[in-house]
């Protein structure tokens, strides 16, 4: 298939290697920088664009990577004069109508992942999670993504919506728990690299076992003399001491409650 | 080494086999009942015992993995008649000073990981975090620990009470984000197991970068709408929304204090 990218970030980066590496043709890169654009069209072996009006016409998918904010002016900009194309944007809280009343051929592909400059990933691994306007759509979307991917699943705006918030529970908060953990260590003069072990184990075991069954520790334990005790060291610390409360609260409730 | 288990869970149970394997011999392992006893001193090829006053006087360390508040009432006793042997726990939160006045050598012993039954763990992988009433003391347990893991710590009481806190951030905190992801996606018929790929990364990630690096995501770019449809998505999770508030605060704070 012939597809253009439009946004040249980490995300957009992964994606359209993986989609040339699977035998697609990248027509172009589009971003607002050149420098952006140059820098992941160099990488694909394409053109580079800063002007959406010099985009080519005859892609067979326009895929858009840019910033949730971005996506309400590119699109309309985008879609006009291209009606043959499908266009889908990869945002996990957008929904597809975003691009309603613009395209006839619209979707969403949501791989669900975390991507960083430097960080390797095997996109195999990645589930992305599709959507689209109409069946004819969803099955060039279904063929295109099982190329790079073992694990695509149709799934709604609605629910994707819910995803997505889930997401940020199981890696902004818990990076945020990580750098926490890293502050107060440092503080003491402890290194941060003692942590992996732990870290990597209660990722890891979750793979075996439920996130309610594997807990452990003063909170699941109901252990107000070990969480008085910590509550009193994080006097000096009010942000982070506010969410041991929030979350040594939320242990013991949600084991109650499942 | 002769060595005495007092306890018979999780964690004497990974370090009894551990030291066992290094060539140790364990002579006994107490615990208040016979089952749990019984089924650890199996495992080791030693006797089981639920007396205090049966256990043996003659082993050179004895190593209590009792819960926290089992402690204070179980090393006077313990310690009593047994001048010759060192005494050493293994909790994180509690000062090596329980045992002042009890024993005359005496010192801590914190692997800091999370123990589960099931789990199989590298223990050589562990960190373990010694303290010591007094030098020679130290060195046997710096030569015992050594001889279990590649990663053995001299650490006082007072810094190892911050990191016991650290890993509660790292490990239960973290914990309890998948499990309140793992609640969203049930209540949206979304498998658990599709988030694995996510919280290995982020897993993964801070072994090669900061968490501050590493932070992505709504908070981090302060992407008020994306934060606001969360938080409304969340209108009748009470508990799951005070969480989201905080931590997106936090990941905003921590980012401008760092």
């Amino acid at each position: 298939m012939r597809i253009t990218l439009i946004g040249a970030g980490n995300l957009a980066t992964h994606l359209g290697k993986a989609l040339a590496d699977a035998g697609n043709t990248i027509e172009q890169v589009y971003s607002r920088t050149m420098q952006s654009a140059t820098r992941l069209a160099a990488l694909l072996g394409c053109e580079a664009q800063t002007e959406i009006g010099n985009i080519n016409t005859d892609s067979d998918v326009y895929v858009l990577s840019v910033s949730d904010s971005a996506l309400p002016q590119i699109v309309p900009q985008l879609c006009a004069g291209r009606d043959g194309g499908i266009f889908v944007h990869t945002a996990g809280s957008i929904p597809a109508d975003i691009f309603r009343g613009h395209a006839r051929h619209y979707g969403v592909v949501y791989p669900m992942q975390t991507f960083s400059k430097d960080a390797r990933l095997d996109f195999r691994k990645i589930p992305c999670f599709i959507e689209a306007s109409d069946d004819g759509t969803l099955g060039v979307l279904q063929m295109m993504c099982r190329e790079i991917s073992d694990s695509v699943v149709p799934l709604g705006s609605d629910d994707r919506k819910y995803l997505h918030l889930a997401a940020v529970f199981a890696s902004n908060f818990v990076n945020h728990c990580y750098n926490v953990a890293s502050h107060i260590m440092r503080s003491h003069g402890i290194p941060f690299e003692y942590m992996y072990p732990l870290i990597d184990e209660v990722a890891s075991k979750i793979h075996s076992m439920t996130p309610s069954d594997a807990q452990t520790g003063p909170a699941v334990r109901n252990d107000r003399n070990v969480i008085d005790r910590h509550l009193s060291l994080l006097s000096d610390e009010p942000a982070f001491r506010e969410i041991y409360g929030i979350m040594s609260d939320g242990i013991h409730k949600i084991r109650n409650k499942s």
